[in-house]
């Protein structure tokens, strides 16, 4: 089969490898349909961090696809001919891949209205705002803000907020930023290319006891400028790094005197922790989103042969949409 | 009366001003014996950060002394003619003084074996080393780590370690320091300028699910080489800021990939926020601690006059022992 593969850190090459076989019970096969880039990938696709598995590995977190064999067992008995959204497990390979072998615990199956292309980004986003949505309520803060606000996620974020009945802000670099985020009715969103932004969100921030922040950039000034909006005891979380260039240089002072907060946080490390029972219940809740109009927009689908531009064209434009990789091609 | 005042952030003067008179009900007037210099308060003398009162102002956060005058009321009365350990209430002047009106719910009243000097200490190191230990043992902590872990207040995190049932390692940097560490008992010890601590740490840390670092450098490199010695899911805590030259520089991989967290402490502040009732309960505490051997070296006691001598003598040595101010001289 075709298959991205991971052979050290930042370096990745278009293979023919074996399909995987020797299903044990509780496994599945399935037949790929789509995968998206995430920025977690590109986290992934970097770093021995996160790597536990050894190299060269399949990358690719999640997808959608039809079971087409089960290693036996009820549930991949039951899966076999479903189609499904699913992750990878964190023992073998990933998702860019015409096939992938993982647990039968790991996928959903979907209903008729669902297409692939939707399914396809199931778990990563949608899991990571209901869960941040949860944090925010559980933990107190008034409000949530974000950066790289136009994002997908964000818009997913945006939603679980709503719904918590917390306030919602988002930052911006660009003016057609700001209009895309008003269109969505968002409470505040500022161009932190222009002048007066940290006082608009200081503000903003001002009317709540402590906000949580969710950092998709992880590098240079921007993150700590926008903590330093924040009421003191607020909370910061990094959950990306678009900006791999600067590091972030800490103000002990900041968290100090202000008693912030920081936190990093990984979705396949969360999601692959959740139960099964919870999983189950959290993707019942993001079908829901999707019904309600919180569909993901997609950029472009392209062919594993074309990893390169599939790569290129997400980076520079991450906020344009979804890239997924089309794996029946 | 003689006093210290701080003019501008970094800018310290010995003044000549008023005793501090009409008391408000509630409020007393304290002779003061001494004061201690905390890191606390050089982080406090250095930024506009935390400076909550207009300048100038009396800096200095805890001492000890004698009740001369009450403006009133039940507790107010009953303390006059006391001696108490004390710190200043968050709107008024400071400790570095001959005398300070405060709250008398800022006030706690010794025991006579308490001399003056250890009184001193009763809030800011003590109610650190609760408040912490508390901490750790609430949230899961198995284990505390420290750098700088020859000052007072490793002493004090260890004896409540200890009293919690939690582990606790010691990041020190010179040789002398290893021994004085060896000598309290703690599970380890290691000298952050020889070879191999890295791995030490990294084994003694392994043994429990997540470990609480307690990091009083806020600077250069240190701080995150040993958080990454640490279980995933650790959680550093900055409470100083001994390494104000090198800026700590965030790497958000660890965060995310270990999913780290990290606080800011200031105990000034938490000391503020505490009600009445659980300060005497955790001073209380601290007696106890005292009793038991967990008293502070002190290095010197220098009269205001001497204050740039007392800030290069605890700057220079802060593990050599708290630099007092004698403020009856």
């Amino acid at each position: 089969m075709k298959a991205l593969h991971l052979v050290e850190p930042n370096k990745i090459e278009l293979v023919d490898i074996p399909t995987p076989q020797n299903l044990k019970k509780g496994e599945v096969l399935i037949k790929m349909a789509y995968s998206p880039i995430n920025p977690s990938d590109l986290a992934f696709l970097t770093g021995g961090y996160g790597v536990q598995r050894p190299l060269p590995t399949v990358p690719g977190f999640e997808g959608s696809g039809e079971v087409i064999a089960s290693g036996g067992g009820f549930y991949a008995n039951y899966l076999k001919g479903k189609r499904v959204a699913c992750v990878a497990n964190n023992k073998g390979d990933g998702t860019w891949a015409e096939y992938m072998l993982t647990d039968a615990t790991k996928c959903v199956v979907l209903s008729k209205s669902v297409s692939y292309e939707q399914a396809s980004m199931s778990f990563v986003n949608p899991l990571t705002a209901v869960e941040l949505g949860e944090m925010a309520k559980k933990e107190g803060y008034g409000g949530i803000v974000m950066d790289a606000a136009a994002s997908s996620l964000s818009k997913m974020v945006l939603y679980q907020a709503r719904k918590h009945g917390l306030g919602f802000a988002g930052v911006v670099r660009k003016e057609s930023q700001v209009q895309e985020l008003q269109s969505r009715r968002v409470d505040l969103v500022v161009n932190s290319s222009a002048d007066n932004w940290k006082g608009q969100l200081k503000e903003w921030a001002g009317q709540f006891g402590k906000v949580l922040f969710l950092d998709a950039v992880g590098g240079g000034s921007l993150p700590f400028d926008i903590l330093r909006c924040l009421p003191a005891q607020s909370k910061m979380i990094i959950y990306g790094r678009l900006d791999f260039e600067n590091p972030p240089v800490l103000s002990p002072q900041d968290f100090i005197f202000y008693e912030y907060k920081l936190e990093g946080y990984w979705l396949s490390k969360t999601a692959s922790r959740k139960s099964f029972l919870k999983s189950m219940s959290d993707t019942r809740k993001v079908q829901t989103m999707l019904k309600n109009g919180f569909e993901t927009t997609i950029q472009k689908s392209l062919p594993l042969d074309n990893y390169k531009e599939a790569f290129e064209l997400y980076s520079k434009n991450m906020s344009g949409g979804k890239v997924l990789f089309d794996l029946n091609k």
